[in-house]
């Protein structure tokens, strides 16, 4: 009986959270282990899909900078809730590094398959999703760059829009949009965002003091392709450029559960629609 | 030199989170500790504001809950990261209290000082903030209701309106919007998100799956004002009705910092500012 109860419960505020469509193969992809970086924490292991169709030479960077374990032994040095995780390096090799451009702006064409969002964002024009990403893109230049949803994988600067190098932010709740387009977005976390999640904030609730006692390491950052075949984590990411995408956005649109008697506007907030992710059970 | 340069970094990007105004003794207000509920949990202590404004016999009968320690040792049995921590009591208990009618719409009077946020909002016409908490309205009926902004608390609810008693929810992801004025929220979290957010999430990646065995325990709830003085903690929060809080909701949107080097669109996500608390802790 109580697990009824709550089983109930579970399912009716569950349908708000996601509704399944059918599970059929194509629905899925797998992801490229030579653009995929496995973050051990202490809190758990975190999978990061990086971009490099947005983001070509911060890829490039981060990806080198990994394989040569720079980020192995360093922390996550400012973590303020509801905001981002904030993690990177020793100054010493910091300072010996390329700065990198800003990288944003991306022109779509006609083979980036993307899927409509809405047209009635408050920061831009069109969001939609693309291989997995929120973008937001204009309608006639059809400029396009990736939004500061939850979870996106950021390169940390100064106030100089082409200082940054090697220490990356997580964002950690509501979506900092006024940040689109200002900061380099090249990953996101595919798996494990609760990991982040329970790292130790290191600032009170009021101001900006640092607290390096309680600053979280971070144990290990390695391309996965890097990783021991034995303890690879494997996921699938799901499609965002299927019918089936499509049709869960509408769902999520219209609410036909009955769960919604009242339907909601018809209207999709772009960081607020979950693309799945699974377990590779079977390889 | 590491230092110099993580607090410049820290600094650089923490101007994005929240600008600070001068602090003068009137942003602040006091909670009364009979609306304030101390939670505790295993990863630390969270503190619910309630809002007897908008939903009045909810506040009463979850205080009634709390007093009577119904909640203790009872658990969080269902948290899915970005979405809902959801927690309550045991079904022996739930089944003999009565259920409540959905609280939400207020019909807004001269004496609610809200501070305006925007009237771009996706959802609603126009969003505010009236005494602490995110609210949407309507220019010509003045009809207003709380928002599912990240941290707010709701009662749970099976799929007809008027069917919740005791289980709660907190957000802990992007605002979930999509379940204004279907749900009652009744709170908000002023104090200790972070341990909220630590909370071991019951659901896998993909799916549905009750592990019971890693559910989180409610170790105790209490009236702040039933809790002993010596064991209290007593915040302040900011006042959101005051000249300093509409500076910082202009400075939110203007970014005059140095690091916004293109200014970003001019407006404002009400549930992306940060109403600030702090710990009084001279008394």
């Amino acid at each position: 009986m109580k697990y009824y109860l709550i089983l109930t419960l579970a399912l009716a505020l569950s349908f708000a959270a996601h509704s399944k469509a059918e599970d059929t193969p194509d629905q899925w992809r797998t992801l490229d282990l030579d653009k995929t970086i496995l973050l051990e924490l202490e809190t758990g292991p975190v999978i990061i899909e990086l971009n490099p169709q947005f983001a070509p030479k911060h890829v490039e960077q981060i990806s080198k900078l990994v394989t040569a374990g720079e980020y192995d032994g360093q922390s996550f040095y400012r973590v303020i809730d509801n905001f981002v995780a904030q993690g990177g390096m020793n100054v010493e090799t910091t300072t010996k590094l390329p700065l990198l451009k800003l990288e944003s702006d991306h022109q779509l064409t006609a083979s980036d398959h993307f899927s409509m969002v809405s047209n009635k964002d408050m920061f831009v024009e069109n969001t939609a999703f693309l291989n997995g990403f929120a973008i937001g893109f204009e309608t006639k230049s059809r400029m396009s760059w990736l939004l500061h949803c939850p979870g996106i994988v950021g390169l940390s600067r100064q106030n100089e829009p082409d200082t940054g190098s090697s220490d990356f932010y997580i964002t950690i709740g509501q979506a900092p949009r006024y940040l689109d387009r200002i900061m380099t977005v090249f990953g996101r976390v595919v798996f494990g965002m609760e990991h982040v999640q329970k790292l130790n904030r290191t600032e009170s609730i009021e101001g900006d003091t640092l607290d390096r006692s309680i600053h979280s390491k971070i144990i290990k950052m390695q391309m996965m392709s890097d990783v021991p075949k034995a303890k690879r984590i494997l996921i699938e990411v799901e499609r965002t450029d299927t019918e089936q995408f499509e049709k869960k956005l509408i769902a999520r649109m219209t609410r036909e559960h009955p769960f919604f008697y009242i339907k909601p506007p018809q209207v999709l907030d772009v960081c607020q629609v979950p693309v799945n992710s699974r377990l590779v059970t079977s390889h």
